[in-house]
Parts: C-alpha cells; structure tokens; sequence
C-alpha cells in the first residue's frame, strides 16, 4: 500500500507508494519547445552578456571573445548586488539585511545544442571545476557566508534560457535547506560521534537496492526517503564537508559519476526537466565532522507537480528501490 | 534593489526585490482549460465516489444522493489507508511507519461553476466548518498525530478536477512545515514568553503597510517575508493554537475575511491558480502558548516557479508592502 518514511538527515517524513509504484513511463514528459533565434550565449554574442568573471580558454584567446570552452559572466538580471554594503536592520520584531551578493550564470559549453547528459566527460569536468573555482574565489569575500549553485535544466524547472548553464548565488547568508541539513547533522552526531552522511553511505553500499552507481570515489543513490520520483543524490565516499577542497583527480571520478547518472535519468524518463543543487558547507567553517557535502537532483515530474507546493508534504509514488534498479538497469 | 528579510517564525531567509517589484499585470496566469464532461463530484454522481463520511443537508435526504450541501468522501486514490496497523520499524539506520492514513476530499457545493471565491457566505462558511467536523472526528482515533487540510486550486497548482473541493489527510506523524513552526514558536517563547504570531500581528496592525483586510476577529496579511509574490496569511486575532476549537460565531467572521481575500486575489491576478494549507496544532495537544493557527494561501505565478525548487531559496519579486496594497485597493 504505501509507507511512511523519514529522511535520517533532516527527519522530514514522506509517503512512499510501494505498491502500484510509478514507472518510468507512466510519467508525462512534456517535449522541450525549442526557441531558437538570438541566443546571448552563443559564441560570438559576449558583447551581450555582462564582461566574464572567469573563462577556460586554451587558445589564448581575448576576454570576451570567442574561443572560450566555458564562461561564468554576473547574470543580467541579478537577485543580488555587490555594490552594496552590508548592513543588518531590525524593523520592529523584523530582520532584515541589504541585499548584498551576486548572482553569476556559468555557461558550460560553448556549444548552444548540449546539454549535461550530452556534454563530453572533459566538458563536465570543466563545469565541475568552475563550481569549485568561484566557491574559493568568493570565500574571499567576508561579507559571503553561502555560495550556492544550482542548474535548472528545462522550462518548466525553471531555466529561461535553453543554452545550458548553472547558475550560482553569492549570499550573506545560509540558506534554510543547508541549515536544516547542519542542525540535523549535529544532532545525529551528538548522539553517535559519526557522521550522518557516511553512515547513509556505508549502510548504502552494503544493501546496495538504492545505489544507482558507484567508483571508488563516488556514488548516486535514490535516497531512503525521496521527496520526488528519480531523485537521486550523489556523494563522495570519503568525509568531506566541503566541495572546495576537492582534488582536481576526485572531480574526473565526480564528473563520471555524475554524467553518468544523468544520461540514465535521460534514457529512462526522456528529457526530463530536473534541478540540481550542490550542499556545502558554509564558507568559513573549517572542515565539520558532521556534515558531508553532495549534489541533489531532482527530476521535475508533471504528474506531482502541485501537491507537495500544496500541502507541504511529500507524496512520491515511486519507491526508490524501484527507481535505482531502473536507473542500474538502463543500457547507456 | 534587493532586500534579505527573515520569517520571524521559522527563520527562513527569502530575497525581497523592493525596486522594479513586479505588479499584478506582470505575471502570467495561464486561463484555465475547462475540459468539461463526467464530474464525478455532481450531484447524481454520488454512486461514482466512495461512500460520504460526513455531508451536510438541510432536505433530509438520503446519504449517498442528490441533495447535499457540501460533502466529504474518502479520496478514490488514496495516499494513505485506514485499513493498516501503526507499525513502526527500522531497516537499519533508517525509520519507516506503516502508511495508517485517511485521505479525504470535501467537496464544497454541489454546483460544479463555483469557487471558493464565488460561493456565497453560507457556502463558505459550511467549508470552513467541514475543516473543523473532520479535524474533531479524527481526532478521536489515536493512531494520529496531524490533521492536513489544504486545498489545490487550478491545475497548476495541482488539482485534477475541476470541481472545486479541499482535501484532507490525516497523519500518525507532524508534517515537517508544522514542526518547524511549533520549534520556531517555542524558540521565540522562551525568549520573550510571548506568542511569535501574536507580536507579528500585533505590529501589523499597528503598521498598516501589510494588511489586507481585518475584521474584529480575523486578519489577512501580506508577511513579511513571504516566498511567493501575493502570498497572503489569515489568522485569529485573539490567541488560539488549535482551529478545532473555533466557535460557530467566528466561523463566520473567518468566512468573511477568506472569502474577501480569495476576491481580492482573483480581482486583482486573475483566475490564479492557488494553494492554501491550514496550519494548526498537532492533535492531542492542549492549548499551546506558542502556537498560533492559521491559513496560508500561496498563489502560483507562473513566472516563478523553478527557482525555488531548485535553489531551496526564495527570491520574491513583489514586496508585500506592494501586493497588500493593490490588494486593498481592489474594488470588490
């Protein structure tokens, strides 16, 4: 019939239906309408975009000018500003701070038609670097407290550009979903003195019924309590609470990992919308014994679009053994 | 520019864009596809839903025929099931609950044109009072913890009839946005052995710059740090933790302020789809001093929707300030 189940993080309880379960093709995938015309992130076009803050380039080539494998530009219609100063204000009962931070968009591939299921195992690499470049570049702003990146993939996850891009927020302060992640972690290990994450991992690995895929540094799970059919999260093996210290080697065996998992979520649902996030730790902290970073994704999937929004509460009718086992079994 | 505002509750961050804040006219509300044909919520199709649970009808007709008023059955699809023993287990490091549940559907009117906007008084208060009949049934059954009533108006916003109805599930668990809020408000209480939500309301009514309507009983406000633009909340005055209790006589001033509010919003937005949740007290649970309850009503504007799903962090284009007042300002 159905199960409830609780996320050993953050202990949010979802319903999972272990009966009747949704499979891969029970689910609508609306194809993507493709646009066309200008696109501000074609080669050629970096006079319309805002002057780069960091590009990969093996040619030597000029800023702003073609010739650029991979480019982070401020996107043009930030959520933040840096030319602000950083001020905290009450009103009355209320909080309230300026709206310092920045909102940069890193464009992955020169190429207007790829996408992270089709990029080359170099190109994700190259995206997976750049995360890791602005994290430590905007640690060294003491008015930053989070950097978080993100990747909508798809309209309706929320991308309003079709060439595929990241985006990343700079902010003075620590998102809700992180801090209920760093609470729950140290509640966890006030109890055990072991790391949540890695005891996820290690009880993970030795079920194996929800490890999508693995290397010896890495591997995607469907997570025990997922909020959404296909959600599937990926983690280092090791204990790591911080993505910025991550060796040029691990983010190969990430970008393995990680490529890999999309392109069975591609072959087993179509082009599905998704988003990504990447959970780290908040910038200043020194390595925590607690927390343990990793990327969620998670598959927009019409069919349960609303409810959740609705009710605050998660119904997902897909177990995820079922969605690991379809998600292993997918010929790439 | 931009403005970070924290929830006075559970201390959720949101951006605010208090410049180039977008109005009514700039969202997109999608008109809805009115499909027609079979509704099994019509009068005469009482054989096509399982048996009703509670209906209100003042003909004295017979159960399970035309003739009601509103009416409350058991969702065909149910999320969670009666039929269970409350197991609890762990599979390791993990924790499950057998899925004990009920799923319910009011169904508001036997007229399949209305909406909560568009019922009369009457109608609207038979809603209100149906929430309070379910909540005070269930209550007596010890396998649960939580009543959720919420409702998904428009099919973007999650409904898959059109004919305008609530639902119900009831939960041997706390949702996770409840728990927050009764950690939050026990937080403050410590603190400043007062109420969160009754300072809250205290200061907007002495502002005036975020209400929308009151009436002696009942606000409806714009919060302070709201995650969606027109989001609006409605709640008792006087200090009240659980809507079970609520009198026959306030029942109709609550009509009075939703129903206004649901106008306003449509008035001034459009046909838009909406979600609205009740947050009240875990069942079981006497009088709390740091509980408040009270309605969230959350539309969705289609310009927004990814965003938030997918960085876990919210970013509003309409000040509240903003949207209480075109809210006021619409003439009803």
């Amino acid at each position: 019939m159905a199960e409830l189940r609780k996320d050993p993080i953050i202990g949010r309880w979802v319903i999972i239906s272990t009966e009747r379960g949704k499979r891969p093709h029970d689910f609508v995938v609306e194809p993507e309408v493709v646009k066309g015309g200008f696109c501000p992130f074609d080669p050629g076009n970096e006079h319309t975009t805002p002057p780069e803050i960091l590009a990969y380039r093996e040619d030597g080539s000029a800023p702003n000018t073609p010739g650029w494998l991979l480019r982070v530009v401020t996107n043009k219609f930030p959520a933040l500003s840096m030319g602000e100063k950083l001020d905290r204000a009450g009103e009355g009962m209320f909080d309230k701070m300026s709206g310092v931070g920045t909102h940069e968009v890193i464009i992955e591939s020169p190429d207007h038609q790829l996408t992270l299921a089709t990029i080359s195992l170099e190109g994700f690499i190259r995206v997976l670097t750049a995360y890791r470049d602005r994290i430590a570049a905007l640690s060294q702003d003491p008015r930053f407290k989070y950097v978080l990146i993100f990747k909508n993939q798809g309209r309706a996850a929320g991308a309003s550009l079709e060439h595929s891009h990241s985006q990343l927020i700079g902010l003075p302060i620590v998102p809700e979903l992180v801090m209920e992640e760093l609470s729950g972690g140290k509640f966890y290990y006030n109890y055990k003195e072991r790391c949540v994450f890695c005891d996820m991992i290690r009880q993970e690995l030795q079920q194996k019924v929800r490890v999508v895929l693995e290397n010896s540094e890495f591997v995607a799970i469907s997570p025990f309590a997922p909020r959404s059919p296909f959600e599937t999260w990926i983690l280092p093996k090791g204990h790591y609470s911080s993505y910025v210290d991550m060796k040029a080697d691990s983010c190969r065996l990430l970008a393995e990992v990680f490529s890999k998992t999309l392109k069975s979520l591609e072959k087993s649902l179509g082009k599905v919308p998704y988003n990504f996030i990447l959970h780290t730790s908040p910038i200043g902290e020194p390595e925590l014994a607690y927390y343990h970073w990793h990327f969620e994704i998670v598959p927009k999937l019409t069919l349960i679009a609303g409810f959740e929004w609705g009710s605050g509460f998660y119904i997902n009718p897909t177990p995820p053994e079922d969605a690991a086992q379809y998600l292993r079994e997918v010929k790439l």
